[in-house]
């Protein structure tokens, strides 16, 4: 089975992927696109992409590219707990710059804030090319935001520990194909597109009673911009599945009646990776 | 008066508050965060910051950055439009590597997959200083993505234009202060934030039924993430306001009873500028 994930090899996808898989070929990709592009034109089986983190929110690159596309499904989600680390080469040198993935330099903005307010912070491509730059640059008063593994990776020291804003950051990841995994575990989510007739007052509160007049819970509801013009808006509707299945299908057959359109991103099993 | 953009000159903020205000100093900073901060302690009297683009949706770190205080309210809206353009020194020049901010690059995703899969993408700090880093390295195959300004100031040249993915790309910038502007245009919006009591099933339906019942409009809304745990969330309501301002009285007034905590980000005015 070939699986490919957002690379490059240790970042916190290749986590998520290898967490999943045993025995899989794994396959890093430089961009989301390119990784659900392979997938579309069938070069893997299954894609591993990150989809939200609690911190920083949705990752627009995943939710959008699976937006409007009826062939790729979710089978799984994987919750892991995202940890960054300040990584120096030497320990005694004082960074004057500090790099990172624009998304682990949002994550730790308050430590950045607090203790190095006047760094120069410089986003790259990924949490791991900072961290190869920093060992491959050591005379230089640099340092990377990184995981823990990269440190080992790359033979650097740790400046300051979990540096991210908050204790409980966490990332969802989504295993995404075109067909069931053969073992399948319990479901317990189901994830929905859901766009709106145009000009339509109230509609939005219309589709939330349909849900709600029959106690079926949304764990998350989240606008996404529907990319014509600012104000029009697709929506991300996530169901927990309980003994509610025909309930809940009840609920999307109304809303197809008031003239909303209903993406189906499949029913799934969650895996959460303890600290 | 004094008034703090997110710089560096001729970004897209730049245009914003130059729109804005003839005879203001205008003073560029390196982040939102900086930006925002800047206002709170008082070393300047506005900020421009961007919010929201049609196609990449909220800017979340001046959103995030508003959430949970008090002091600060939007004046004045200013919508611009946004048009990217891919910058060369030389136009015989072949580009084997393009630098943008990650936002352009976001914004351009369409026309990079179809015309340059193949090429390595790097993301930096900001638009112009892609053009600058283009402008001053001659001898490489590199181009920029950035606005026609920049193509101006910078002496480089337009090899492919508005390649952004939508002719209707929009960014929308908040103009923030603590006391309202001297000359106010008739007030056309009102933006809230909402965060809901935990674990009451149902409550967001709830929250919009009492702007529905009454036929007030929402024009936007959307969920940030609490920066707690996974699934936790606050709301981003937009409503347009006409003559209706009682009724919104009435409505959040509910809304507190039913235990929401609402912020208020203030009523204020939209300037559009044409292409």
């Amino acid at each position: 089975m070939h699986v490919g994930y957002l690379g490059p090899k240790n970042s916190f996808t290749y986590q998520a992927a290898s967490y999943c898989f045993d025995s899989a070929v794994l396959t890093p990709f430089t961009s989301i696109p390119n990784c659900l592009n392979a997938l579309k034109k069938d070069h893997i089986d299954y894609a591993i992409v990150p989809i939200e983190n609690s911190l920083e929110g949705s990752v627009h690159t995943s939710v959008d590219g699976l937006f409007n596309q009826k062939d790729i499904q979710v089978y799984q989600e994987i919750i892991l707990p995202i940890e960054q680390q300040l990584l120096v080469k030497n320990v005694t040198v004082i960074p004057e710059k500090i790099l990172s993935h624009p998304q682990a330099i949002a994550q730790s903005q308050t430590f950045l804030e607090t203790y190095y307010p006047d760094c120069l912070i410089e986003q790259v491509a990924s949490t791991t090319f900072a961290a190869q730059y920093v060992a491959n640059h050591p005379t230089e008063s640099i340092a990377a935001i990184a995981s823990k593994e990269a440190a080992e990776e790359y033979g650097l020291h740790i400046l300051s520990r979990n540096i991210q804003d908050n204790r409980f950051n966490q990332t969802r990841f989504w295993l995404l194909g075109k067909k069931p995994l053969k073992d399948s575990l319990p479901i317990e989510k189901l994830t929905l597109f859901i766009t709106l007739p145009n000009n339509a007052p109230g509609i939005l509160h219309k589709v939330l009673s349909a849900f709600a007049w029959r106690s079926i819970d949304l764990s998350k509801i989240e606008s996404r911009p529907l990319k014509t013009e600012l104000g029009e808006y697709y929506f991300i509707l996530d169901v927990p599945v309980t003994n509610n299945k025909d309930l809940i299908n009840y609920a999307l057959e109304e809303i197809s009646l008031l003239g909303a359109t209903i993406q189906h991103l499949g029913y799934y099993p969650i895996v959460i990776k303890e600290r």
